[in-house]
């Protein structure tokens, strides 16, 4: 006999048993759903791609974390790392062949070689949305709007929405004569949760040469008590250059106020996404109850999508939902719903001469809506009984011979252990789908 | 500037534009349903696998095409190339976490670097459903069953079943003597549809050594009229090893009958699977109007999933349906459902200043079941009009300032031009269910 080959996966990759990618699969669906009702339509790119392609704009820290290997073909490629660059080289690849504006959202797996740590996998799935092709205050709103709908729809409801426009930052700093320093800046700026307020300060003085700058910087980020006062703030400390970025700014305002949004979204001027590509509004999404764990949803607006692989520049805006950190973030609040399986009813199998007679139940139970197994073979009840509670199946259902030959079962609530005898299967279905409120 | 990079894809790679994705979705998500009334469950395995976990059963041509390379780690590890070899290591390595039977689906992409053509690609789509842990007739039916009720569910109705069984014909092999030469038989006659009887014949002379062990394969595969005729033919050719399987053949049919699904199933003894790990019942499905393109659905059982990496057997039953293959028969036959986009109403923008108007239109429908989106800026009529012709959206909603101020609006169908005035945002909510069947 050969040796067994360990079974096992690679480190920082995870296999989904049943209950965790029943729970995954649920909130994809729902977040599906919120997509669709807003308008929005699914494309799909390649898992692979030519590094060329992928690893262009990149900073060394990406290249690497990439998966990249030369194929069988001789061609340098490698696995996608986020959904945002495929879908640039999509628009770039087949703008004749779309409409504008166009809204796609893209749910799917990236790949990372991260250092493996809580939360933090080298496989996990991406879901974006973007709006490109429209550089407009409604589609700002739109995102954001939709960025709150969604996380509703499966279940977050407690959240703040902090944002910020990188483009009024950028004019504030080119008014301090920063602008040459503002890479080093927005990458201080964005660590502050992380390294706290002494020490951004003192990076800050380092950067700008001068604890003026730092405070001047300090001002700005700090925001004042409301909206309404920090957009004034930021605005007179951003000068001239800012007043079309402030005005947008309020007229996003305005539809928070009309949708009743205004308590979920914070305006704070520290959020700058980093280095990113955002030239406009930026967004981040923290939980009331868990704000430690970052940022579940975060996005913004570009203004250059594709400019890598086109001369046209295309303006946009979207964000990203990163469905496994906040899986971990739900287990870790203890606010995950509680999803249970998919079948109503196991059709238990107590003799099996009668097998022909349980799949004729299971096919009209189906056909009623209601979702049923036959167990395959006759084996003892308790361990029947053992893998129903596994599934935990609500519903068991039992035959013998003389209920076979009038077409009748015993319906038994497995939770209650409420019994129903002599029920037609569609007695059976009615009871099952009251029940289940299916 | 920096040069453009030119936008392309990999030779084999796809990407999926919204029409094309639309239709898949809603193709995986009917199948999803399908799989879910039989109770069968989802699980997830990564996309890396170590290589010596998915190589080693392998033979030289799968080696040749898969995805391999050394990641950053010093890891030898490839992308999977189909998700059996990967749910036998699932298996293994979580026998102690699930529960027996186990019924899984998986729906997921896997990478195989063959030779491009017409309905293959080197990124493609598989639907596994398996159920593992009873090696019963029940079972047996159940996945044939669901082959054919999954199939149902997408609109493919007409097809037939082709079945046999790989240990009556391993029994009928022993019996003449040629089990050592059962390889080379059984990749031969799987070959028989594209090579024809003629060569195939010739070619089992050369390998069985006589024309008269030729024509005995031949009495064999050929088979006889109907279902029963020809299981007694190959039970009898086969001899009293092949006993306890043919039993077997003739549960299943009772419930084939009893299911009233005849009609869908034909005994062929030429269906071998190939080289493939089955041991018993094997399945595949053609297409009444193509079934030139070969097999849609496939499967069999299997007495030893994951021999390579456990001690213990674990017989299990299963089918996968090639759904890329299949999305192009459906367009080549002509088949596929006519899918539209998920957009109830477009809600043009004729007024900028109204948009917090034009949002609020659009969060009343959304909290009504109707999708709906919100033209974002005030381009002109013929562009509006166009993107919501190229979105298939039945409905358009305008308003302007006065109808804004008591909260009416007008609602046209954009297939007849019928056009209501004055309505309430509710009022066009019910016109648009009731015409969208929501």
């Amino acid at each position: 006999m050969a040796t067994l080959i360990q079974p096992k996966i690679l480190k920082g990759f995870r296999d989904f048993l049943p209950d965790a990618e029943i729970k995954r699969a649920l909130l994809i669906e729902k977040l599906t759903a919120a997509f669709r009702s807003y308008g929005f339509v699914p494309i799909d790119t390649p898992a692979l791609e030519y590094s060329e392609i992928l690893l262009r704009k990149s900073d060394g820290e990406t290249e690497k974390q990439v998966f990249r290997f030369t194929d069988n073909g001789g061609r340098d490629v490698a696995l996608r790392f986020d959904l945002t660059v495929p879908f640039a080289r999509f628009i770039a690849e087949h703008k004749d062949e779309l409409y504008f504006p166009f809204k796609r959202y893209h749910i799917a797996k990236v790949w990372r070689g991260e250092k493996p740590q809580a939360g933090r996998y080298r496989e996990f799935v991406q879901c974006d949305f973007d709006i490109v092709g429209s550089d407009s205050a409604c589609a700002d709103f739109e995102i954001l709007s939709l960025m709150q709908y969604a996380l509703a729809c499966i279940g977050v409801e407690n959240i703040k929405i902090r944002i910020s426009h990188r483009g009024m930052f950028n004019a504030f700093l080119a008014k301090r004569q920063l602008s040459a320093q503002s890479e080093a800046i927005l990458r201080t700026v964005d660590k502050l949760s992380k390294i706290g307020k002494d020490e951004t300060f003192s990076q800050l003085a380092g950067i700008t040469g001068s604890t003026e700058n730092a405070e001047a910087v300090f001002a700005y980020i700090s925001g004042s008590s409301d909206f309404e006062s920090t957009l004034s703030l930021m605005e007179s400390l951003a000068g001239k250059e800012a007043e079309s970025d402030a005005k947008r700014m309020r007229e996003i305002y305005t539809y928070i106020k009309e949708a009743g949004m205004e308590k979920r979204i914070v305006l704070d001027p520290s959020i700058t996404r980093g280095l990113d590509y955002y030239t406009g509004l930026v967004y981040e999404t923290f939980l009331d109850s868990l704000p430690s764990i970052g940022s579940v949803c975060s996005g913004g607006r570009y203004d250059n999508l594709a400019g890598l692989y086109m001369k046209d520049k295309i303006s946009g805006v979207g964000a990203s939902i990163g469905l496994d950190r906040l899986i971990a973030a739900l287990d870790e609040t203890g606010d995950a719903q509680k999803q249970k399986g998919f079948l109503d009813a196991e059709i238990f199998c107590t003799d099996e001469s009668l097998i022909a007679y349980y799949q004729k139940i299971a096919r009209i139970l189906r056909s009623s809506n209601v979702s049923a197994e036959v167990f395959p073979e006759a084996k003892k009840m308790n361990q029947q009984y053992a893998a129903a509670e596994k599934k935990c199946v609500p519903f068991g259902i039992f035959a013998d011979t003389a209920q076979a030959q009038k077409n009748l079962l015993t319906l038994k609530n497995l939770a209650t252990r409420e019994q129903y005898e002599s029920l037609t299967v569609h007695e059976a279905a009615a009871k099952i789908k009251a029940h289940c409120g299916t």
